[in-house]
């Protein structure tokens, strides 16, 4: 956890330097659902985050689901009727159709079209293209480069295999002074595209080192490293109970490198403290760069953690809707990201998570009538004119509302007073004994 | 029920002319809270609808209320000092004060006067009065004749009684695949009267022949002609613990017989399946003839079913005020009533029913995590870019919203998606195991 | 209670005048938060109000609070180095620091120095300054008085004590029909100061005066007079769980004594019968001269009353502002005070308190369909055409709601139909036996 120690400040050029170095790392490696590659970036991940590997065997029940094989690939390539290489992986791995089932031999050029992927309207790019749950070989490429593909017969290699072992999730636990957590989740599952998804991974590393360095943390904070939707399964099979018990926030973390504005994308809830912290940072410190959107059950993993038998209060932060020219081709590559952009991203998941350690739920120790400020120390003891000062104030609006029901958040929005007095009342009012924070964010069942 | 084998299409000119050969039918006898003409009126609809009779004594307790009598009459008419019968029953049965006692014997210009009714504004209509709670003989007649009308002795012939019988209602109850019900309410104590109340009964009759011919049923239907006040107390005496278990949305049908722009009311709730139904139906097919207003305990039945102690959640959609120049006038005939336009009030009774027979509200069978749509055939098995096709949009929707508090039509408003698609989606779920429905429509208590 | 007796009528000028000579007595008084003015000024107030006497001995533990010592002071004065006396307590006893120890001795310039107060920004005021937990001596000067001290010894007079003994509360009871309470407090512990507080106490007594003179109450009216904060504080630790089960609205009376415009601030709850009754007859009666504010745990008493633990529905009803160029000085005297605008509060608070007293939450005794009105002489016995009259549309209304949910103000506001009328038509109910209002006041646990 060198890196911890050597933090370099959010938002500075150091950082997105960082970033990017990570990045060219990260880029090449072949992921998939499951596999060697997911495997190798959870590795170079762990330099950041103290990773646990969680090893979940093929064939693994899931609730509705199983976990895949792992896939095995070695080499994949086509050769055409000139024994020249069409495409080969080792040029773009997006070439390879990802988790293309094995096949050696001999097709003809009718035959090979069958198994060729291609986007007509975009006829320069390899488009990324999965066969998870139907066995298929076949191979990506330019729509050009299959409009010229000559008549005859050609050698296709595809050495790769399916094979039980597991399929791997990383998950990393900062723990708070209390039980009650926020999630933060992100996809390991696609091969050689920046912006959808290794723009997540990176900014949940990254996110992970300023929140570890952080003096102190009221809440837990959980990192999960999955591969989109049968990982989000899988990790909610092991953790959902613990998770609806305990989760009072969380966000999903896709399409992040890139220097759009903001896109929240709300809970299921729709009025979480995820949703209320996120549209408080980002309507103050971007206030003409984002926009908000309701919750609907498209997208990636919040479809897993919103669904309806957990509901937990899970929300989507982003810089790119759902789908863009882009997306899902070979133009999602590190020109298309930027890292200053994904330090950016990082600065606003930490504002939120900060406001969202700060938004604790108390309850008054001291319900029945107010409690003494003066012999604590947090009331001047001679009667004055005027109006109570401001800190006063915001003290009296934190014992008169934390009856359990209202957070920090709340609390700062009905009082209209900025949120930051709120918390540091609150804190002055714990740290006098007239405030219990523990169990008292629990999420109530929905 | 060959009449339901002989089903004429919806708003088809063959509906309207059908309609009209039952009004023509209807239109002569006399109703009234109890009697023959009551009986005479629920066998001829027993033509249309599978009319199980409930016979209530007379003299039953039925809540705060007794059932009244039975009203027998024979023949009534006045004659006047030169032996002319100024008003005969025979001509129009509103010229008998519905409900009178009876009465033979002569009676001066002077005392006759207490006993009539007649419009001083409307000098021509005769008014359609009634005395259900105090024993008194009376005729109704234009104010011009009464004005008109000499000194001299009268001669009264009322040959009427009130004997110990029973109150008449008509119920028919159309199975479907769940107990939850829809209830659909009509009156049938006024004599001849078009618009209130003939169209009620009529555009329920009519309503029930279309149902009985849908292919399946996911709800239950169940129809109730009784009288009015009196009529839905009884009925909810017998019925009131099942409907506030099981009736999922209901509607009071009256004054449905003329082309003027739809009147809905809410039910008391406000925003029960029943309101949301009608409301996005009219919104849809009649965007610009069409009111909503809010509950009001004024109005017909719909003040017993959504008195406070059962609530029920039963809405009236009419296409008249409560009231109007020709209410409870002579005016109120053949002339007044349009069947185009009563079948029109089928279309929109029988469109509203089929939104709400899709409105189910499932329970997810795999609420933690989504379900694999892939291997149910829900989903396309190769990755792609682009978002998810409409069809698998809804899907995520109804899925992820099936949490046991949302019906389809609470679906479609939140995700945005037309109503025909979530419900296809739902159903393709249901098909595939992965919603429950059963018990799932419960009326939470209120 | 001759008082009663000669009750004269409101707002007018002989109450006005009333007031005054009231006023007149209680002005001089040395009052604090214990001691002799306390007692004296519950003895003048006894005339008006039936006041029952509470002594909370010193050193009481109540909540988080130490019941005070009472303060007893002979004289106070301060001499200069001349001999003459600067200031004395007997020309106004907002001279000595309230609540000061005692202190015999002579001090020079400069050590007196640090126990003067004045106000630099109003030269000419003494201000009124308080030190009830920090033991201190101390004079209270005009700023320019001040200045001009020369150098010198000056003696120092303060023969004060803090001995064990009592605090002073006094309270009455006018019992209604039902035991749902109404709370009006006040304070008592200010000198010789007019707007605040003497007119707040001055409202009570004579408020109290005009229930008792009601011929009914269906209400119990609770009236406290106790020191401001410490006061209620010792008195909620003997009446809080009786006011949390019976209090169904209540107000902390305060700065009630100039011709300015209402003030209302919201209970806690916002929306509570207290809320709701006080903007209703604002609204109604002085629509250009009221303002409404929300909750916040500043201000007087009501941060007791309305602290998490009790959340009682205790707004506050005033004329000033919580600050103003006068408050807390000597400038708050009788000519800052309006005896005509006194009274008129003293009408506000009891237009207010008819509105509670009719706002009873009824119960159906018939909710299972509409009760008969008929036979209770509530409806015409003769079907009409045209709308039902007014008032049975009131009693629908009233039926159909009263449900335990909805009070009277409550109804009034759904159906649109003025609170008169409602008020009317549920006392014809109840008395007609149709509804019950045991206990049905009730205010839920929050």
């Amino acid at each position: 956890m060198t890196a911890v120690a050597s933090k370099i400040g959010p938002g500075t050029a150091g950082e997105a330097a960082e970033i990017a170095t990570y990045f060219d790392r990260l880029f090449p490696l072949l992921r998939s659902l499951t596999g060697a590659g997911v495997r190798q970036s959870l590795d170079i991940l762990g330099e950041l985050v103290l990773l646990e590997r969680i090893e979940i065997p093929s064939g693994t029940k899931v609730f509705d689901w199983t976990v895949p094989q792992e896939w095995v690939v070695r080499e994949a390539y086509l050769e055409g009727p000139d024994g020249r290489r069409v495409v080969d992986m080792r040029d773009n791995n997006l070439h390879l159709l990802n988790y293309s089932t094995g096949f050696r031999g001999e097709v003809s050029r009718e035959e090979l079209d069958g198994h060729l992927h291609s986007r007509a309207d975009m006829p320069d790019v390899i488009p990324y293209v999965t066969s998870y749950y139907k066995p298929r070989w076949g191979f990506c490429l330019p729509h050009r480069v299959r409009e010229a593909l000559s008549a005859g017969t050609y050698r296709v290699m595809i050495d790769a295999d399916h094979i039980d072992g597991a399929m791997s999730l990383g998950e990393a636990v900062l723990k708070g002074e209390t039980a009650e957590e926020v999630l933060i989740a992100s996809d390991i599952c696609h091969p050689s595209l920046g912006n959808d998804e290794l723009s997540g991974p990176l900014a949940l590393a990254f996110l992970y080192r300023r929140i570890a360095a952080w003096p102190r943390r009221k809440l837990t904070y959980r990192f999960v490293l999955h591969p989109e939707t049968i990982g989000s399964i899988a990790y909610l099979s092991l953790r959902g109970n613990h998770l609806a018990a305990h989760c009072v926030a969380g966000f999903v973390m896709s399409n992040t490198g890139v220097a759009a504005p903001f896109r929240y994308k709300r809970s299921r809830r729709g009025n979480s403290l995820a949703d209320r912290a996120a549209e408080s940072v980002l309507g103050a410190r971007w206030p003409q760069a984002h926009a908000v959107s309701d919750y609907a059950p498209v997208g990636s993993d919040e479809r897993q953690y919103c669904s309806p038998g957990f509901n937990l209060p899970v929300g989507v932060l982003s810089r790119t809707p759902d789908h863009y020219p882009e997306y899902h081709t070979s133009l999602d590559d590190r020109d298309f990201v930027s890292f200053d952009a994904l330090s950016e991203t990082v600065d606003a998941y930490e504002a939120i998570c900060r406001k969202i350690d700060n938004s604790v739920r108390y309850r008054s120790l001291s319900p029945h009538c107010e409690p003494q400020l003066g012999p604590r120390g947090l009331y001047h003891t001679i009667g004055r004119a005027g109006p109570p000062e401001a800190m006063t104030q915001a003290l009296l609006w934190v014992l008169n509302l934390s009856d359990g029901d209202h957070d920090l958040e709340a609390i700062a929005q009905r009082s209209g007073i900025g949120f930051d007095l709120i918390a540091e009342a609150a804190t002055a009012a714990h740290k006098a004994g007239l405030l219990s924070e523990s169990g008292a964010m629990r999420v109530p069942a929905r």
